[in-house]
């Protein structure tokens, strides 16, 4: 049996703690491929780049593994890892991260990390993105390694289901402490921005963007609840992002003449 | 009765014509403010500006309309709309467009036009993106307008289901040839990739994006199928972007240790 061809990407940027971290524990499964951001890429969504030209650059930054630095998002990132670096290549399973900080809850849609494991998805690649609840650049991530080889495991050996990835949030917790693994859907959370207004040293006003979490969900079945009870939540999460109910409910958007 | 508030943005820049056709047909409802991105700002997905400040400047560029340009992605000018601009204000409805291009199917994922009424529809603003597949600078908007007002309209009368936009694409066609609405599915479909790879003036090798949107689904209730048969489709939108289906069928994970 061959091993397995994993592509580990991420959107804190090549050099980040993190992708380190999740390249060490994906090498104990097979045959690891790296192509990840030359600078940190944090909240660019699933934004692509479509009218500037793409750098891929092969570097040496982990021990025995073929790695790639490209100076675009991580959408991006997955693009060429598929279409140019691993062309004609079955690749088995996807993984990102780790991210230094939360993508529970809305977060997924503004997350570089998560919309480059969707990205995956898209090409039926199984995916999971990983993400750790602590922002700093010298975060503990010995207990999410100890759990991530489990649910790395768990992908490599069950089919996902199609377009299918995996949002997976570590609590800032030792490892003691964690309870395990909890299924969950997305919280109904959002942003409360408060945006800081200031002068540049030219004089002109700036906006500079920060907010608030508010999560608006007490239910026990959300990624924020098993997250602040000791959980790693896992949410699959997908792209379809038709509003089922909505279309019901607004049929009558045909008869509009 | 106060007049309606009516945000409108995209994510072609201020000056696209699309914006200005979407401004003509929004001014026949309420006061319209616009923010919009200074720069086109295609492809951006739910990208957000954490790690730079944001430029916000009033400019004359509609007669008669107050209007912003904003340094920022499209999903940065909602916010900046709504917690700067028209910070306690009531916004009736948020107007996305017209984008020059489809955003049908899983262009959604990567369109700034409909991140930017999804971030609105997130503050609980109703809201609709608005596409034309047509990708030329002097595309004929008038079709567009048509059916943008009956649709504009419907939005001020009925309330949304909360967090939903609507995604509604128009089809290349005369006015007389276009059948009206029809709500729709996100069709299951994908983009192949096709890179171009180039060397620059310096020597160096480049990548650039290029694909084929290839539809993998042919079932009649989705986007793809109402334009190809000359219908706006219209696909009510959201997200929570939990796959449900995977939630019940991955529920082992709950029990690896």
């Amino acid at each position: 049996m061959t091993k397995p061809l994993i592509l580990v990407t991420n959107d804190d940027g090549i050099v980040a703690p993190g992708i380190r971290a999740l390249v060490e524990v994906a090498m104990e499964f097979g045959e690891v491929v790296v192509v990840a951001p030359d600078a940190p890429q944090s909240g660019k969504g699933h934004a692509i780049t479509i009218h500037d030209p793409l750098r891929l650059n092969k570097v040496r930054v982990f021990s025995g593994i073929e790695a790639y630095e490209c100076s675009g998002t991580p959408v991006d990132c997955v693009k060429l890892a598929k279409h140019v670096v691993l062309k004609d290549r079955n690749i088995s399973l996807c993984l990102s991260g780790i991210n230094h900080g939360s993508n529970a809850s809305i977060n997924i849609i503004y997350s570089g990390t998560l919309s480059a494991a969707m990205e995956a998805s898209l090409e039926n690649i199984p995916s999971i993105g990983f993400s750790l609840l602590d922002y700093s650049f010298d975060a503990d991530f010995e207990p999410t390694q100890f759990w991530a080889r489990k649910i790395i495991q768990y992908a490599l050996d069950h089919p996902f289901p199609h377009g299918n990835l995996l949002n997976v949030n570590i609590p800032k917790l030792k490892l003691e402490q964690i309870k395990g693994f909890r299924m969950c859907r997305q919280a109904e959370a959002r942003w409360i921005e408060n945006f800081v207004e200031g002068r540049d040293p030219s004089g002109q006003p700036y906006y500079w963007l920060s907010g608030e979490f508010i999560n608006q969900d007490l239910a026990e079945d959300t990624d924020v609840w098993a997250l602040e009870h000791g959980y790693i939540s896992v949410v699959p999460s997908m792209h379809d992002l038709t509003n089922y109910k909505a279309l019901e409910a607004m049929q009558q958007i045909n008869d509009l003449k």
